[in-house]
């Protein structure tokens, strides 16, 4: 039940919106929206300006002075700064749409001086979902917009703080390409995750020591399916940007964002690994149930097809027929009739054992038992 | 049974169609067509006029006076006056055709002084069933034929007189786009329903504390197909608007219609979603169903298996073997002999047991109430 | 086995053929071939000749002094008067063999001065199987090779004499569409029908009134899929005649063609949606099936439960075991000895029943009953 | 055990190769290499030429001196021959490598003065596996390598001696079409006996006569995939010969291909209308044999359920208490008491019964009996 | 647990990776990395020089004086030197990335002045996993990174040093193709290992002698799909080579090329077979594992059925009724009585035995012993 609360808020945001016949470019601020603050960080080779709360008109000032500057917008609660300092970047009022209703797929839109991209950030905090970053890059200027900060993008503002490597030498693009990667490197620790739960459970229902809940893997399945799909489309839109003729990005950057391309191919792989995976545990785990199931039967008619011969001779002499008469049940007078009957009993059921040693019945459990030892054997 | 007469009832328009080999262009009025009303509305952007119910020679003067006229025609019953009426315009045979015929499939044509369209509004009536409506585009007029009111493209009709937003100073093709727009976004809120329906499925499966209706869920992943294959003809009908040479949508426009598109691949995205939820929920409904075959079949067996040797014993102390001979049940003059029997049965039983034990049997069904506790726990 | 036999006799056409290594163009007349009939209708906008049995001479005749001769071929056994036939109209002896060879699959193919089309009729004879019919369209004849009569074919032979719509007043190309449109508004009513037998075959398995027969919906789901893969080649080939520059058909046409092609398509969705449903249909019954299972299972188990434990009881003060110790079941001379066994049994039995309740195991079975009792309330 | 290791035989050819690092063009001898002859048969309008047993000069002077020369290498076993006839005929190395190594896939490469087509002949041995034929075709030359003889391609070879058809009026092109069509028109009977094996199945699977072999099935299905799946090849094949610029084949010759181009996909439409039926045996199977589970545990529990309450009370009233206290199972004393207890069982038995008939247990077996019954109606 | 183990530490190169975030190019040594050595081979047709352990000043020596120099640089530990020497030699740093980082794609990238090929080697240590190498193709040079020996890349350097085959007389690319094609001829021996340890798997399913291993099957299903996968990616990556207007291989090398393509298409479509036939299996295996159950349900239940209704007499006849009375069993002191009786039950049995046989519930298990049979049969 908390789960499924859970998604319904996750979901509250896709249909959080105007409703159908509104006039387009209609926002309306998102529910889990956090206040909005303006960080700015300016730098040319030589020099570097950063501000954690700055103001429109000083973005003004920067644009002019320096070569790149990086406003990162953080918090979408104030919808009204956000569409004042669209307005004064020249921003189309779909993009202000698109930055504030929380999208669902990554894509790539080019304007005539500016182009935008929203990427998604995976989230680290056991709810598994993805937030939305919007990247907005012109000639002098890259804007991004996000709810929430982001660890691995406040590395990339230290690394241009102190000169780490060459990204104060570069201009926009490659700070676009550097925030754009950092975010597909994010899905890596998330798949190792995946990974490491699928493990655990195909521990569980091999070894079949503990109880296994079909239920998690079905959403693991879900959730890597989800990754999935959502890495795809970034999939999509890098190559988008090292293809179209109206990209922004230059030469010298494709083949930087060569690299970032195939790093997504790389997780795409080992989801799509993850998903065989998971769709094999759910077989097996089918399979080993209908074993399992056959094992209990096979036990039922053991212990069935043993006694009831058996109980059938002591209901026989168990009979109250007069013996008077010398055609009724002459054995129950016989000196040796009780263990004649023991005998008779021990045949049925010896007879029957060995018809069940014939159909292999008492052999272990192969789907459980003998497959841990081939592991051991193997390991 | 009810059902299947509404789904017939619903299927009696496609095969409510002239016979094979008649004339192309023949037309039948729909079974269920309400009463034609001519609604109109023309715009400048300084001026306004609206009529609920115009007539033909109010059209044509209309067409020449303002810069954007649309006529609305409300309920297809009335198959002379828009045949007459399409006469006057100058629609193709085939266009009044696909206009009265109620076609499956979303689809642009382009004729020579005006575009044809077709896009389906999902209906809200609890048949989930969708109803076409006809735009037809040209220099200066939209013509939208519709069978009944939609409320949402009323919306429309208030943002024109009321000025609202840019819609009065644009001109056919945003109006266009307007109406398309809105038919796109009636779908979110059919999505949100199967998702909220899904969720209550899913609790239902899980908790299995009420009887769950597989035949909903069969049911529920029909009419989830059925939108997504609708709404991905519709997401066809938008691509082929923005990038065919003969389409009559403006540069500016498809800008807008990029928007449009992406709201269409949210929702197929979270339509494939459902999907994948719906197959999820029905391979969960049959694991469980053969988890608690399971049980049963366990519960059975451990209750046979302990009874079934005690029994046995219960018979061989019933037997009546003369007690005459030394060899026939000397037990049964033990002065113990009575509870020796009942030390015999509680050792079968409690060996039993013990190989229930070993075997896991007794473990709580994991695929129930553990996965129950696990979600409060992680809630 | 009668079906199978029919099957047969099917295939047999399509491997009634010459011998591997023979050389192309020989050709054997089909098995169930019926006599060679040469129908002739000549017409220009304002004159028209009919004849039902016309010879080659006619032909000859017609085609120098009409606009439009359509020369229809009913019956395929007299070989070699087609073989004449085709050499006095310049037809290729590949042609020839594609018109007398039954060929599974709808194609289109131009030569120097025809185009040969071929496109199936489904036949309402029961056995739901399709029949071929050859079209060769030339610039002033149509002549078109089937091997019975079909009915809808004559409907436009009609509209022709009797002048009916625009017919009269086109040329070959648009002949040959009419044909093309009524053979594919032919799928129509066969889509109508399997639509009913589903509906027939669901409404058995879910109120499980009657046993299903699970073949029968394999075998329609088979029929639907043929006629589908049929129908789908259809649409390839009406594709193909309105976008090969080799095509004959005109712009003009190909507005009507674009019209049959949307019936195509509707048609194929449609079948589309049947195939959906026939595996839903195979699921459920498959999933009902197994909860069937599960409610006979549960049924043993209680019944088993319930006097399993009672018997036990009754064996146990049904054993022989000397009074004369007062260790020897002591019970037997109590006063309530018998009542004191009733109610050892009967606590037994409530106990074991308390256990079934809590397990929900006497709710009425969901799948069957509940969903009846749904199906009423929402219909 | 003997089929699989038929099968590894079969696959050592694949696996009897260079090891990995090796010179390209290294060749091996396949393990089943017949002895190496050159049947030679050249040919012009006017003259033929044939030979069983030809030597590489008779090549050389004939390639001069006839319009056409057909030289088909019968066994692989002379690689060194081989080697140094297709020096002589200067073929390059890597050609030589393709027609001694049997090559698991039908292709066409494009040398500077021949082209290279493998093709497959299906095999009627009953093994149902292919052979590989090369086809070298150049200006005045066709060169066809085959392991054993095959009866259709002598077809084309006594056609060309005995003039029959046009075949010696045409060049190279038309022989290589020829051979390639006599090949795929193999294809037929190998899909028509797949066609009766699985009506066969078919059959004992309904009716249930006969015990049914799955893993037949398995095997039919798993063969007409391959089959499928090496036809497709062929189809790539053909469409690459009349497509591709490089291709030696003429324009005229293409109308002859498309010819055979259909025929390869009427046999595909075939082979993919037996996938579909083969898969719908096996699900039929399953489907059926749950039933059969179904009804023998139904036989069960009626007869269980009908008796162990009678038993309950026979044991009932076996119990040994003591008469003497009149509450100790006074019925025992009762003059009606064995009526009493007869009656109460029947009353036990006949109410379980009526359970059972309201529940509809007692119906004929729905999947078995019935059908065979509609079967016999319909037919 | 101990495979599992082994997984995690082969994934952990993959997720040994610099933090997102981190400067593009950033490298770490990988985990399992063995030292580094340089060997070198420089060859002119008539010179060849080699060295163990070459050093940098030496490789640039080598360079300016043979027409190919090939440097393989055998371990990846020594990650400065790696650097040095891809700086001399003009590498981009994101190349040395890809060469340290070991990637899990296969992939080829085109530098100004050199271009990156990856390619993976399937090991044969059990593990069954691959070891990627990077193979630098430049005008004069062959650099090859690897992190252990293999081979069949030394027989290559033997056929350079003996002056085997052609290799000595062409230039880099044939090298670079040299090396591709060993690479891809080692994945025959790793398919016909997967091919032999199905057959084996498929005999313990048929004959099933001995208890399966599902687990295993799954765990070569998916290690099948790893290797086709990772081919399919070879496949595209020739594919380029030949295609790519970038690429470095000339039209005659192209011809080699496309041999190699045709051996990867092999090995694919053999693999393709595997995957298929693992399906299979599975499958069989499913189904055998239902008919086992059944068998075992259809024994438990004759044995039931057989003695239920005679224990029943037993009991009945056991009953302690007071004989006082006529109307009390009168049976039991009959002369015949107990002949009666048994008599009563052998009609019991015998009938429901009837019925058994007439379900032909006696026939032989048709899906273990008969097919083992056919298969012997048909052997």
């Amino acid at each position: 039940m908390a789960k499924n609360l859970k998604r319904r808020s996750l979901r509250r945001n896709l249909f959080h919106r105007p409703p159908p016949g509104s006039s387009p470019g209609t926002v309306i601020p998102p529910l889990n929206a956090a206040p909005t603050t303006l960080k700015l960080l300016a730098y040319s080779p030589d020099e570097v300006f950063g501000a954690e709360h700055g103001d429109l008109p000083q973005v003004k000032k920067l644009l002019d002075s320096y070569q790149v500057t990086w406003i990162s917008v953080v918090g979408l609660q104030d919808v009204e700064l956000i569409q004042k300092f669209c307005t004064q970047m020249g921003f189309h009022r779909l993009t202000v749409e698109d930055i504030i209703n929380q999208n669902e797929r990554p894509k790539v839109e080019h304007y005539d001086n500016y182009s935008y991209i929203s990427v998604h950030v995976p989230k680290h905090d056991g709810r598994s979902e993805s937030e939305m970053i919007s990247i907005l890059i012109g000639d002098h200027f890259v804007v991004s917009f996000q709810n929430t900060l982001v660890d691995y993008l406040e590395a990339i503002r230290n690394r241009i703080q102190k000169k780490v490597g060459q990204i104060r030498f570069k201009n926009c693009e490659y700070l676009c390409y550097a925030i754009i990667d950092a975010v597909i490197d994010m899905y890596f620790p998330i798949a190792e995750h995946y990974a490491q739960l699928l493990d655990v459970a195909e521990e569980d229902i091999i070894h079949g020591l503990k109880p296994v809940a079909v239920l998690e893997i079905y959403n693991m399945r879900s959730r890597i399916n989800y990754f999935h799909r959502i890495l795809w489309s970034h999939k999509e839109l890098i190559n988008q940007l090292m293809r179209d003729p109206e990209s922004p990005m230059s030469e010298e950057i494709c083949v930087y964002l060569r690299d970032c391309f195939d790093h997504t191919i790389q997780i795409l792989d080992f989801l799509d690994n993850l998903k065989d995976n998971s769709k094999t545990l759910i077989d097996l785990h089918l399979s080993l149930q209908s074993h399992r199931s056959n094992e209990i039967i096979k036990f039922l008619t053991i212990i069935t097809a043993t006694f009831i011969p058996m109980t059938f001779v002591t209901g026989l002499y168990g009979m109250n027929f007069h013996q008077s008469s010398p055609w009724n049940m002459p054995e129950l007078s016989w000196t040796y009739g009780y263990p004649f009957a023991l005998i008779l009993m021990a045949c049925a059921a010896s007879s029957l054992w060995l018809y069940f040693y014939k159909q292999n019945w008492f052999s272990i459990s192969p789907a459980t038992k003998r497959e841990l030892e081939q592991e051991k054997d193997k390991g």
